[in-house]
Parts: C-alpha cells; sequence; structure tokens
C-alpha cells in the first residue's frame, strides 16, 4: 500500500534528512517526494511511502507528529487516490470534427432521431442509451455497514458499483443518490427517471421502505426493477447453496434451513430457497422463530410465519436450529455458538454472511461443519452480489426484458452453480472467484432463455 | 451523405444488375453491398449509397420502388447509424485487475471514502464525480422546433448535448428527460437528483413552467443551475450584439433595441440587455408592443412592461421598428417585412433568431442592414449556444461556484465578443465558430474571475 504525507516543514527547525531516517525507522519505504511549495523558511513536499499495514501507516503518522517543526497537513492512501475526482466519466462513442457532424449528433439532424422515436417508441431502445444503460438508484439509508448517510457520502459505492457493470458485462450504469427519505416521492423520482434508462438496480435502501419502492415500481414501470441488496445476495447464496447440497449429496427439499435476519436480504433469501423447492424453512430473528401463533407489527414477518416453518417451530435460534442441515445467516456477528453448530444435522452447511464480521467465525465452526461460506474475500466461498447484478442486467437489457421474475432468479442462481464442474467441485470450491470469466456469459444465456419462456423478454428476432 | 438501402430482391423477377443501374441512374453512388438474408428466391441485400442531397435520395427510393420484384425494407442515413445505441457511455477511469482493486473502488475499503465525506461533505467535490459532472435535464415539453414530445424521444438532443460539453470542455454531462410535466414535482425531483451533480442544465422546458422551476433551484440549490434556452441564447446574441456595436460604432446605452417574440428567450435576452447597459429596449409579441397601459395575463409580461419601453411607445412592430438601431428576433419566420428594416436607423444590426427560418431571409434584409446574424449555420454571424454552455460550466464547476449570476453571464458574452481581434472584427464576423478554441478558455477564466468578486466561487486557495 503507497501512502502520501503532505508535510510542511520548518527548515530551521529540522532537516529533511532527520524526516527521513523517522519514516524508514518506522517501517516505510520511502519512493518518491515532491515539492509543492518552496519557500525561505518553510517548505511543503509530499512523499510517497510504501507500508505493508495500517499499524505500520500510523506508526510512520506518529513518529513524524512527535517531531518538531514538522507537521503532517494531509495523509492520502491509495484508495483515496483512486477516487480522486470520481470513478466514472461519461464519454462520447464518437468524436465531432466538423460542422457536418455537429449538426448530425446535434441540432438541426438530430430532430428527425427524435421524431423516429416520437412516432415509434420502441425506437429508444436503438436510437438512444437506454439501449444498454442501467440506473443505481440509493438514497443512502442503508449503506454497507454504515446505515444511514448523507447521499454525497454513498456516491463512491455507486460509482463502483458503475465501474463493475462496465467492466464486467459492458452495461453503462449511472449513479443517482437520491436525497429523499419519503417512499411515494422516492417511486415518483424513480418513475420519472425511467424514460432514459432500459433498467433500474436499486441500492442500499433501508428495510422495509424497500419493499414498497420495489413492488411498487415492479408494478408500474415496464423495464426491469431489481433491488440489489436483496435479490442478488439471495441468488449469489442459492448458488452456493446448489453447490454445497451437492459436496453433501443432500436434495433441497428434504432439509431443514434455518434462516437467521429476517430482514430485505432474509427474506428475499427465503422466497428464493422456497422457489428452489425448500419446504422447510425457519425464520429466525431477534425474538426468536417467527410463527403462526404471533403477530408481528413487521407486515412481511406475518407473511414470513404463514409461508415457512412448516411445523410452527418456536424458540430462540439455539433451540431451532437442532437438527438444521443448513444455516444462513444474514444478521449480526456472533449470534451463531459453536454449540449450536454441534446440534445441527450429519454434514451441516453453514453461511454466515454478517459483513464485515460473519455470524460465527470460520475458524471456530470449520472443525464441524461440512461446508462453510461466508461473505468474506479472506475466507472461502465468499457469497459476494457482484456475481450476480452485472450478468442479470446483461441479460434483460439483450432481450428487452419487462421484468425480472422469479424464474429468472432462480435460473441465474443456477447458471452461477453451474460454472464449476462436478470435478472441481468441493467443500472449499462452492462459489466461483468474481474474475471468473464464465458467469456473466453463462447468467446472461440462462436470463435471456427464462425471459423468452415466461414471456418478459420483448426483444423480437 | 451515405444512406444504406436494405432491400429484399426476388430473383426471378429481377436483377441486381438492374436495380444497380437504376440507382446509378438516380445519382446515387454505390460503395458497398452486404448480403444479409440468402434464399433460393429470394435474397436481402444491404446497399451504401452516396449521395448528395436529399432530393437524390428521394428519388433512388421513389426509382426502386417503381420496379417490379423489389422492396425497400429500411433506408438508414450516417445520422441514424450515428445514434445507433446511443452517443455516450459511462466508463471506468480504471479497470479492476485484481481483488485488492476491487476491494478499493467497492466494498469493503470504498467504506473509508463514504465515511470521509459523511464527516465533512464538500470532499464530495474531491471524491466523487460530483467535481466535474453536470445534469442535463429536460421533460421534453419545448424541443427545438418540436415542441412537446415524450421524454425517450428528447434523449437524442440531450445526449448530443452531453457529447458537447464533453468534446469542447472535458465536462462531464448526464442526460436525464423526466416523464413529468407538473412544476412542483419537476423541482422536487431535481432537487432530490442533486447530491450527485456539480451543476444543473436545464434544457427544452416550455415557458413559463421553465421560468419557476429555474427561480427555485437557484433558490433552494447551492449549485449552479441554468436554463440554456433562456441564457444560452441570451449570452451569445449580447455577445454578438456587443460586436456589432464596435462594428457600427453606436453604444448600446443610445440605441433603440426592438426584441421580438417575448417568450423565455426574449426575457433573457432582454434581461442581458440590461444588465449590459442598455437603456431603450422594447419587447413586442404577437399584440404590438408590451406597455404600461395594458395588464398581461402573462406575469413576466407585465414585469417586463414595467422594466423596458422607456416612451411607453404602443402598437405593432411595423410602427415600434421605426428608428430601431436594433432588431432582436426570437419569433417567427417572416415576422420582419423589408419596408420595417428600411425605417430602421442608419447602420441598422438585425438579429433574425427563429429557427430554422428567421424573421427575415439575410437575403431580402442584407441590402438594407448593416450587420445580421442568425440562428443558422448557412449564414455568417451565427448565434449558437453551442458556444456558451461548455465553457460557462468548465468555469463554474473549476471554481465550485454555487450559483451562475447575471455579473457571470455578462463575463461570458464579452469573454465570446473578445475572442474575434479588433483587427478580425467586421460585419461578417461578430461571432466566434463554434469550433474556435479560444472560446471555451475565455468564457472559463472570465466566469470564474465574475465568481470570486461576486462571492459565489467557494473554491479555496
Amino acid at each position: 500500500m503507497t501512502i502520501i504525507l503532505r508535510l510542511e516543514i520548518h527548515k530551521k527547525e529540522i532537516t529533511f534528512g532527520e524526516i527521513a531516517t523517522v519514516i524508514s525507522k518506522s517501517g516505510g519505504d520511502m519512493i518518491a517526494i515532491d515539492v509543492i511549495k518552496e519557500g525561505p523558511e518553510m517548505t511543503v513536499r509530499d512523499i510517497s511511502v510504501n507500508v505493508n499495514s495500517d499499524e505500520k501507516q500510523k506508526m510512520i503518522i506518529d513518529s513524524i507528529h512527535n517531531l518538531p517543526g514538522v507537521s503532517v497537513k494531509h495523509v492520502s492512501d491509495r484508495t483515496f487516490l483512486l477516487h480522486l475526482g470520481g470513478k466514472i466519466e461519461v464519454k462520447s462513442k464518437t468524436t465531432i470534427d466538423n460542422r457536418e457532424e455537429l449538426s448530425q449528433v446535434y441540432t438541426p439532424e438530430v430532430a428527425r432521431i427524435c421524431m423516429a422515436i416520437e412516432e415509434n417508441p420502441k425506437l429508444a431502445y436503438n436510437l438512444t442509451i437506454k439501449k444498454n444503460t442501467v440506473a443505481v438508484v440509493s438514497n443512502a439509508t442503508a449503506v454497507l455497514g454504515l446505515g444511514k448517510i448523507s447521499p454525497e457520502a454513498a456516491m463512491p459505492v455507486m460509482e463502483g458499483k458503475a465501474m463493475l457493470f462496465k467492466q464486467f458485462a459492458g452495461v453503462d450504469a449511472y449513479p443517482l443518490c437520491l436525497h429523499s427519505n419519503d417512499t411515494e416521492e422516492m417511486i415518483r423520482i424513480i418513475k420519472a427517471l425511467s424514460p432514459s434508462f432500459g433498467g433500474i438496480n436499486l441500492e442500499d435502501i433501508a428495510s422495509p421502505q424497500c419493499f414498497e419502492i420495489e413492488q411498487r415500481l415492479k408494478k408500474e414501470l415496464d423495464i426491469p426493477v431489481f433491488h440489489d441488496d436483496q435479490h442478488g445476495t439471495a441468488i449469489v447464496a442459492l448458488a452456493g447453496l446448489l453447490n454445497a447440497l451437492k459436496v453433501t449429496k443432500k436434495r433441497i427439499e428434504n432439509c431443514k434451513i434455518v434462516v437467521c435476519g429476517i430482514g430485505a436480504a432474509g427474506i428475499a433469501i427465503t422466497k428464493m430457497l422456497l422457489a428452489g423447492g425448500a419446504k422447510n424453512v425457519i425464520g429466525v430473528d431477534r425474538h426468536g422463530a417467527l410463527n403462526r401463533d404471533e403477530t408481528y407489527d413487521n407486515e412481511m414477518w406475518n407473511w414470513y410465519a404463514s409461508n415457512t416453518n412448516p411445523s410452527n417451530e418456536k424458540g430462540p435460534l439455539s433451540s431451532v436450529i437442532k437438527g438444521a442441515d443448513v444455516f444462513i445467516g444474514v444478521s449480526a456477528p456472533n449470534v451463531l455458538k459453536v454449540e449450536d453448530v454441534k446440534n445441527m444435522a450429519h454434514e451441516p452447511i453453514v453461511f454466515a454472511l454478517a459483513n464485515p464480521n460473519p455470524e460465527i467465525s470460520p475458524e471456530v465452526a470449520k472443525p464441524y461443519v461440512k461446508v462453510m461460506a461466508t461473505g468474506r474475500s479472506d475466507y472461502p466461498n465468499q457469497v459476494n452480489n457482484v456475481l450476480c447484478f452485472p450478468g442479470m442486467f446483461r441479460g434483460v437489457l439483450d432481450c428487452r426484458a419487462s421484468d425480472i421474475n422469479e424464474e429468472m432468479k432462480l435460473a441465474a442462481a443456477e447458471a452461477i452453480a453451474s460454472t464449476i464442474s462436478e470435478e472441481e467441485l468441493n467443500e472449499d470450491y462452492i462459489i466461483p472467484g468474481v474474475f471468473n470469466d464464465q458467469v456473466v456469459p453463462k447468467i446472461r444465456e440462462a436470463v435471456i432463455k427464462a425471459g423468452y419462456e415466461t414471456g418478459v423478454a420483448k426483444k423480437k428476432d
């Protein structure tokens, strides 16, 4: 990791050599020096230093702080540098070299294109960016592990998402962080924005608002709408589970599956499990297993209790986990105990997806589980929604789908699972890596097929 | 101009040679043939043909229509081809080559950038695309000469505008055509969108809605808002007038100026004229000169009558044009008669800006006027707002202006005028060409200077 320290140095009090010595002694490897300002008494310099840990970085900065005559004005690291000025840009596909070309891409010739679309609205898919463009829309009410932040502060996440859309699937995605917390207003805004886009990727919108916004938009718009935090995670989790079941030679319809954390992601995962054939899913939240003898304030929980938990089990996680074949957690760190894992069925499958700290640490759980997955990149089997959204939108844009339905999501999960061959498959490799170049084309193909089969794909020939 | 004809040819009824002969005889130069489908009886081919006029194109198509055994399935010309798939794309500034880079631009590392902005909102200008990005927002209620069309149909105009922003000034502009005709809703939507942008360019929004939307957004947002149809046109027109006055050695404060067509552009032009020192401006619309003895339904007209026309002149254009030094038309074709021009003061200046057909044709007017300008590219002195918006937004983004005020607009007009030196200046060259590479840097510099002088430029050091 390279950090850049901007130092203000009072020449009479300290020499640059003394500073360099302190940096070296603290474990930093100085690789460049730039003079920013030079005065008779004072100089400002940017010092690029290679460090191999955050602790080293802190040590270096603390050591400089302790020196007389020098102050640290600013510290940039590579992550900050990558973000300077934003991570994406808008580019023209052609340059305008002369007046004739100007008149073709702009007034007056462009009016002919406008009129062609006005007469035949479908031509928007041929003659405008709608063909290949997705809006990444958030109101920043549930960003990563950060919760609610300002829309401005959430932009780096959405810009990063736009990068991934382009690099992995050639999709032009544009980030829009809205200053709005009102559900009806969000719906109105996104509907008003829809003419410019071929699809809507909802992102980092808090529960339960995210359900209403997505459901209404799906009903009221003729372009696909996809809340990635729900369905992206659910699709990748199901893909992993399909392969984990192959490893353990179990069938989903015979499994007892405990889903822990019944928020947006937990509900979406449960719906996918049911669509995928699961018969015995039990949802657990802070108050224990969701069951039909209770009435919940959260409407989704009542739906959940009515559609899962066939034996109407009750009690805390430690109780319902007994005999479970599968645990899927999208909840909080350390809610699953070693004793719980020991109480699960033979060759249990544990997906501990809480981020950054899982429901149980892989080191602790591994001796007692057959297949373990997390949301982290530093353990095997990362459930990462980057695996899903690029291929999903590549598919729906290419067949002009008006919706993303359960069949398409299921097809995407199976496609992701299928990228790992039977020979490759083992308990430490149930989910492909994010740079696996088979993932996007396989999802695309499966989604298009399911789109035509279910009648939502509108592109002819 | 190259057109591409897709022909369905029934082989038994006609040979390709016969078709080729007809195309050549009709004045077409065949440059390429692509076989699209080949069957035993029928073949589909794309024939690329160079033609030098729309009439030739029509002649060729008509001639083919008259042939037996061949039908024209589709005609594409270069303008259509340029629009296939849209004219702009979203690009990443860096590629993501490995897991470490993925974690820097996206989760988990990106969270540090989000938190930095959350703690210090100004960092959005350093660490997100807000630094260099403008929204081009329209509701497609007044597009070019087409009037109200669908938002989808207006996208090619906004995409073209985004191309010009990037090519001429390096500004990342993103087109958003909103499905909304409600003024309050438009204001709410644009306010909600504002966190992602450094400026708002309003475009092709009908009058009088455009006034309220712009005024309210200027008051309620801390980023600059600019309705280009009003102010872009006004700035370039004033730039041209400043140079026309140099040619005629007249002073603006002594001129009688008749503005014809008191819509959005006419009002904006008048405000710029007053800001530029004009004392005697008379506005004329269909009902004649706007004066203080009448009360108008249109609130802007009452404002107009109170702030212009010091001698309270009345009557039709043919009456108030008498003795005028300057005519500026943003109205309709042929409203200015030769007699009117003859009745103007010595060495009159006529800006006939109605598009595509001016208030008086240059051929007719030229013998009686000293300086003539139009909105067209096929006559000298084109008043083209492409000259203004790229440099204007380059300037406001670079100094982080919170507003675009009258001083900045005046500075931009003077900057455009100044790109023509005294030696170059003559009655046929009062406005620089759109490809003049001095225009953007000069506007930028002038706008930044005016921005700091008036306290709206917020960038320090």
